[in-house]
């Protein structure tokens, strides 16, 4: 796709942008291991202050946390800071904040309380000269450039690189993966050149019913919730993303022929077997199924599947969300919507 | 509704139940708040283990812990724990397993692994000689007596219950809530005499739309996501819920007038003038907005809306999820399902 195209979109080209934003943010954000492990020092727990799409990179970083560097985690609920002005020990807490404007005023006062309340801080965003960055006793700040379409997409992966480029300065076995992250960018391209006719066949599918399923488990499944916000809020589909296991314990009874789900899986991994499972068992309700990721065993038990990155499960979740960008982008232009501007939504949102 | 009416279903009947139910619970459980306290010693965060209703029961909780307690509280990815067999310090952790049966294996691995990594456990269940209960260092048992319909009702607000009074254990401020603890029992009676002729309102206005969002916020938003997954599951409808802020964040998009809303509020506290202000915003989209709880002026703002208990906000949820089972059994039976044996679920669900 090339600006010469006139129905590309803004979200293709900043999609198309994201092997060289990684890069960068990679590059700038690696070398300060050292500086976040002196930061965290003995905290014990980390606890994350997002919203929206930064809820789902946290939701990453979470597992990511307690599986690679061995601390506890927790989401933070905003309105215990903001509404009910708790007051919460919080001397032993890492508090990261992930915003990309880093003006989400809500998400600036929980921070503020946090650090009030003991924690230190650490600030993920896009943009430096932001109040989050300079409240913040830490900024990592993620190298997407101005983006312009309302659904993040370089704006969530650089996050997502980030957060994980911090829990790794945590992890206790230093060097691991720094192999791997010098291959990110380069499997960034590879998802970027997905199959147009295998996206097409996707876009197909989900265009045949009004009510989609994503699940996922483990470390990629920020990324689940990711698709399913990012399918709700551009393409106007009610989505719900649910674990595996909350799936199997409930909401199993409305998967039916009627219903298209879309799983979400990394290429390796002690949850892969359980998600291949499900596509079986999801496959015989009739409910057409639609996979990202995983491998051969799991794309095989999928109708229609697209490979994932080639990469450890600690860092797929940074690659993964492409696929589902594109077929997102691409499923907004065939029902007849702007990618760019969703009905409803701003670049900044703020919640009170 | 009596066991000589041919129509009453044994969901009906429990619900029936929960005055006495909560009675025999909070007997039991309110004396036992000191030894709560030593348990939980000098333990700075609380980590919840639990899945489906009992995870919504842990969600009010978690508020609860943060906003009445101090406590910084957690819910645990069992994947974390089970799949990925993570080394993880929780020994400043009181880990609160919550599970009807005490023999869903995933929360009794979970529970076990908590301990392991230096947590102090405590099980809330309905069951006595369960694994659960043996195996936690403490165990409070919710008297609810067996419940033979599948959707939870009894064991839930008892659940709920239970877990107030573990929270109210290690308040700072004791015995504020003792007076209220005791109107429990007849505000619940009040609840099930909830006005029949606007619960059948609602069902009518539910069962014009296959597509129903819930949302709330704060202490009560556990009971958001209760109503959202019992109308899922008994009554095969697919739910969303969503506290108000992430709502506001972006699926805000897809409200509409071929979408009803439940919004769920106590009847005060801080998120009461925000929940207010959403349902003004969302009925002008043509929405139907249903409510339930919340004080005059929240009940104004909705097209139909029933009150809730008269308790104070760190109360409501015990008995607030009474009108939402009444509306969820009226509407299963209105569209011709039986609610007590939804398709596809089980009284135990084993996920792995």
């Amino acid at each position: 796709m090339t600006d010469k195209n006139p129905s590309t979109s803004q979200m293709a080209r900043e999609i198309a942008e994201q092997p060289e934003a990684l890069a960068r943010t990679l590059d700038e954000l690696l070398p300060r291991r050292g500086e976040i492990a002196r930061l965290a020092g003995s905290t014990k727990r980390l606890l994350f202050i997002a919203r929206g799409s930064s809820d789902n990179a946290s939701v990453v970083a979470r597992y990511l946390g307690e599986v690679h560097a061995g601390l506890a985690g927790a989401l933070a609920a905003p309105s215990v800071a903001n509404l009910y002005s708790a007051e919460v020990d919080l001397s032993d807490v890492l508090a990261i904040a992930v915003s990309q404007s880093g003006s989400t005023q809500e998400i600036v006062d929980a921070t503020d309380w946090a650090k009030r309340m003991g924690a230190r801080t650490l600030a993920v965003t896009n943009i430096e000269e932001s109040p989050l960055a300079e409240s913040a006793d830490l900024a990592l700040i993620t190298r997407a450039g101005r983006e312009l379409a309302v659904p993040a997409t370089k704006t969530f992966t650089t996050q997502v690189a980030a957060l994980t480029v911090a829990i790794d300065a945590l992890a206790r076995e230093k060097g691991r993966l720094d192999a791997d992250f010098a291959r990110v960018p380069a499997e960034a391209e590879r998802m970027i050149n997905s199959s147009p006719e295998v996206l097409d066949e996707m876009v197909a599918a989900l265009s045949r019913t009004d009510e989609v399923l994503t699940s996922g488990r483990g470390i990629t499944f920020g990324i689940t919730l990711e698709a399913a916000l990012k399918l709700e809020e551009t393409c106007l589909r009610p989505v719900r993303g649910l674990s595996y296991a909350d799936l199997k314990h409930g909401p199993m009874a409305i998967v039916d022929a009627e219903l298209a789900t879309l799983l979400v899986a990394a290429g390796e991994g002690p949850t892969l077997p359980g998600l291949i499972g499900l596509a079986e068992q999801i496959r015989s309700t009739g409910s057409p199924v639609l996979g990202l990721g995983g491998d051969d065993a799991f794309r095989a038990a999928c109708d229609i599947a697209l490979p994932g990155p080639e990469l450890p499960e600690e860092l797929t979740s940074i690659c993964l969300p492409i696929p589902a960008q594109l077929l997102v982008e691409r499923l907004a232009r065939a029902l007849g919507l702007d990618p760019d501007a969703p009905r409803g939504l701003k670049k900044v949102t703020q919640t009170d």
